[in-house]
């Protein structure tokens, strides 16, 4: 039995605050008995503020440095072809995303809930940060489509994060770990040009990877013994699987939008070619991840959860790659590859990671992100080498391509170690481990609707 | 045994029209059973011959007065920019809509299959309306994108009335609703522009206030004694809460197109802040919705089902003001406020309105367009008054501006009494308070799919 | 009691082969035990070494054959007005073939899935097949945003030929049928254009037809006893339903860019026609649908399924008479008359096609595309004769058009036998028909995730 629902009384955080409304909790009492509700603590206090405070904020600073960019080409053909691609990006930030996590079995409205929240937090977030540097020399930031795509593309690399520690965390971490990963990523992407001359459309395909070890740190600092047996609720149904096969193709489908969107519309055959190699290589690897799943499966069956993830392996690592990339065979073969390693991945590492590392990732992004990202990484190198004339020319971009990922790296796990600290802290009511993976931590019951008591 | 199954064999209309309740409903045999089906009145012979001869006219009216618009710029250009943002609002009338409202439990098929019908019949309509005047000076209509997506905002406003008569009628209140409800707005429209020259792009945003209030009238017209209990079939569930945030998400990525389509491709700078106005506020909402909801609940929890109309607000607002809106944070702050009242209003006045006023509005139709479409209109007056440099300017705008909403408002309502009063006719059967909220009185159980019986 | 897993033993095709590896499997034990689990035959060494030996291959052709079309206009103004459109068509293919299906109660992981999966290796051997001609002349094949679009679209006709044997075949069977019958519609494709000069356009919108006829001829060869009862889980409940109708959904609001994807974006007003008789006409069946399924059903209620099918049946028709269709009322006759047709298939022809045929059509396929399909023939012939001068140019069309039809159908129905002898080849392991319509046979059952076994 789990006494104590299941936390050790001389561990760090305490089952919940003092102060926690739970009004009809007897501890003492109902303690004994499993079938009692335990309340989990309120975050009225913590969330409520925290937003309404930042959100203000937000609103201040727009009013003070933001604008909409007025200096458009008269004809309208930027805006008009740019609209649906930025269309597409946004359908897989809020949906896509949002669904893919719905496979656990009570999580649907945290999972598609806190995404949303996130997502706009950090979107809001990343538009001020990476208009720093125009609104220093110039005095205003000014955004169009172009800002908001690639501010969405690096909330996707936060969303990529909190797949990781999705369902044991509460939404006031999910809100940190959005606004300071960001943080990094936007510093990372600076970094990188400063240091390296990587242009952006190269540094912001590393969010897959600085997304990854970001999620994998954190959730590695935020261990909880509890994670060592599965959680009761950390499941999925057929229901709840069918929701999260909807958000995962919704990501497939339109991957290759996200791939192509920050190619210059000025060169359209070469976003011609990010389009087909994208949709080459999330073809092969769909195929690939099915063989795979049946493959690696004792019983020789498809695991729909792990299939999900995989199918989008192709996507993430021709994006990493998609500079070096010129034939759909090398976009295919890319894919092949990246299918087979997070398939891999996901069935020999995720039970390694946690009893060897102590690192639970829920969502499987190491294996979905990660190593397909590190893959796309070792492609761009490959292909970037035979492509060059001499030894001088491949030595210097390998020394210079290492350079680039080492230090994403770092800073993903600097970044990743402080927001980690930051969220151990217990003012901000971590669940307990009987509430991980529930809904109703957060969200109201099913409610018959007019009676709703104010 | 069902003997009559359900039905006096002499009665026409419903077994029982004394004020349409059932709670003093007592059958000599059945009433004493609880368990036994009690069979709602069938509809075979009202929507049907109904749909065949609105369609069949609709057809014949097609045939003589529509042609497809023959007069295209021979680039191009119109068409495909025009079209994704079509595409977006077609997505949005009926998937959007249709899946809002499938939160209740069990109407999920009546709240989508429904929706459509209405849709597409509403869409007919409009079309033909609002050519009345082409085909008047010219003798024929012609039609193209723009028409077909004007009409699919025409029919947006007789869905959101639809949202608060819901679960409570059958399919042929539905579509008479949805016809009266499009001619009343077009003829606003149409006053609004001969009367006060309101040019269509404004005209047509107010279709949230003329919605909300024809919807809110039509719902006091239709009261019965029953909605003061909650109805037994009245709530949702995890299930049905998921589908209803796809159908919710799909509304709140899709707004920017919603508000911008009708701006003119000739000013692309327009389009672009239409986009980005609406974004940013609807970012800004689905965060203080958010925190309001959590401030707001005793338990401090997240309700999903007000959550997720109220996220819309911003949206709502920003449209009815879009042509006053300059700067980013503008949009915001009408953003930030809509979801406070929103928010405050789904909380606060639904009780009240119920037993106040005896309205029963299923989907909360006031608190998520009609409020926030009255600050938007308050937010067009006071932003286009501090953009004015005289007196003069600004009272005679303020006072146009208060007259086209009263115009509307009126509009509104005396549409809503008239089509209340005809409703209320029992040829049309309404459904029994038992059978309300219940898919079961319009559609076939489950079935094992090829016994099904000719 | 079904002994021996209701399987005859002198049926053509027994339960397993003897090498099947259900190794534990204790016959004469579990025989007797209704309770016991018995598992569906193993695909693993069947299913994955296919996949794998095609992926490859495929890569392996594209690398020698295949590369991106680099000539485009400068301006990419075909690119980006042809994108959206494209992205419509693949999530039609993607996710509304895949959740169409998804009505059967414990079926929705192998519909999503194995459509997904069949459309992404059919979709690759189009690519090449269609290519074949270039590659002979000029010694490569080029691929651009068209060359996916027709690759998708005769995709489509293999998934709706799936439809027709969803749930009584195995995914070994799927990926077969895929394969054969793409290459049985583009060879139909070239020899309409050879011998007939039929465009690419009109022969590609007979997809319809091709895929509804060897459908039929490929359940009909696969009959197997079990059918004429209806299976255990061929039936639908109400969750899977609304999945069920979000890709009806899907389908219905895309379908426009479907039939119009295909014309010459030289000639716009073409489009436009294009785009707004599929709308008009969609409006129209989706209205004329629901009025009879209420007509033909005994009870007076709607069929979810059934209307869910039949509301696409004036978009099938439209597509196959676009080419025909000048004014809107055509359009919207022909969506009538489709919808009628459909309606009145899916009710008589069903039980009639089973019995007396021994057609066992899952997915109505008959109704939902042979129908409409052959009456948009009928209607593209009629109007093409009102459309001509004199007789001798109105037989010679008909003449023409008449052979179009019995080459299509034959070619068709000659796949399809062949596929289907091929299918009945033991060595793919058929799924017993207790284990049909169950995704248990194919995928891993819920599970709790962190404890996946290696």
């Amino acid at each position: 039995m789990l006494v104590h629902l299941g936390w050790h009384p001389l561990s760090r955080a305490p089952p919940f605050e003092q102060g926690a409304t739970c009004s009809g909790w007897k501890r003492s009492v109902q303690g004994s008995c499993p079938m009692a509700p335990q309340y989990a603590p309120s975050l009225r206090s913590r969330l409520a503020p925290l937003l309404l405070f930042l959100q203000i904020g937000f609103v201040v600073i727009f009013a003070f440095c933001i604008e909409i960019e007025s200096n458009i080409k008269a004809d309208g053909t930027t805006f008009s072809s740019f609209y649906p691609e930025f269309q597409d990006v946004n359908a897989m930030v809020i949906l896509g995303f949002g669904f893919l996590c719905t496979f656990l079995v009570r999580y649907g409205y945290s999972a598609t809930g806190f995404n949303l929240l996130v997502a706009v937090m950090a979107i809001q977030w990343a538009i001020i940060l990476r208009g720093m540097e125009s609104w220093y020399y110039r005095g205003k930031i000014r955004v169009d489509l172009r800002s908001l795509v690639v501010a969405e593309m690096c909330t996707a690399s936060a969303l990529i994060s909190i797949g990781a520690v999705l369902g044991k965390t509460n939404p006031v971490h999910l809100v940190l770990i959005g606004l300071l990963e960001v943080s990094g990523f936007v510093l990372n992407e600076w970094l990188l040009q400063v240091l390296l001359k990587v242009p952006t459309e190269n540094s912001i395909m590393l969010l897959h990877v600085f997304g990854a070890f970001f999620g994998l740190t954190l959730t590695w600092i935020l261990f909880r013994e509890g994670s060592l047996q599965p959680f009761e609720k950390e499941k999925f149904d057929r229901q709840t699987g069918l929701f999260s096969m909807l958000g995962s193709l919704f990501l497939w489908m339109f991957w290759p939008s996200f791939n192509s969107v920050l190619v210059d519309n000025d060169f359209p055959w070469r976003k011609l070619g990010a389009v087909c190699s994208t949709y080459l290589a999330l073809a092969v690897s769909a195929v690939t991840a099915s063989a795979m799943s049946m493959l690696s499966s004792p019983r020789g069956k498809l695991n729909p959860i792990r299939m999900q993830s995989c199918i989008l392996a192709g996507g993430v690592a021709v994006g990493v790659s998609m500079s070096a990339v010129r034939q759909p065979w090398e976009a295919m073969t890319i894919g092949f590859t990246a299918a087979v390693v997070s398939t891999a991945g996901s069935q020999c590492l995720k039970t390694h990671m946690l009893l060897a590392f102590e690192c639970h990732d829920t969502c499987a992004v190491l294996s979905t992100h990660g190593l397909p990202g590190l893959l796309g990484w070792l492609a761009h190198l490959l292909l970037q080498i035979k492509a060059c004339d001499d030894h001088t020319t491949a030595i210097r971009f390998a020394v210079f391509h290492i350079c680039t990922l080492l230090l994403t790296i770092a800073v993903s796990l600097s970044m990743a170690v402080l927001t980690g600290f930051l969220l151990k802290w217990n003012l901000w009511r971590p669940p307990q481990d009987k509430k991980c993976f529930d809904d109703q931590a957060f969200w109201e019951p099913r409610l018959s609707l007019p009676s709703t008591p104010a």
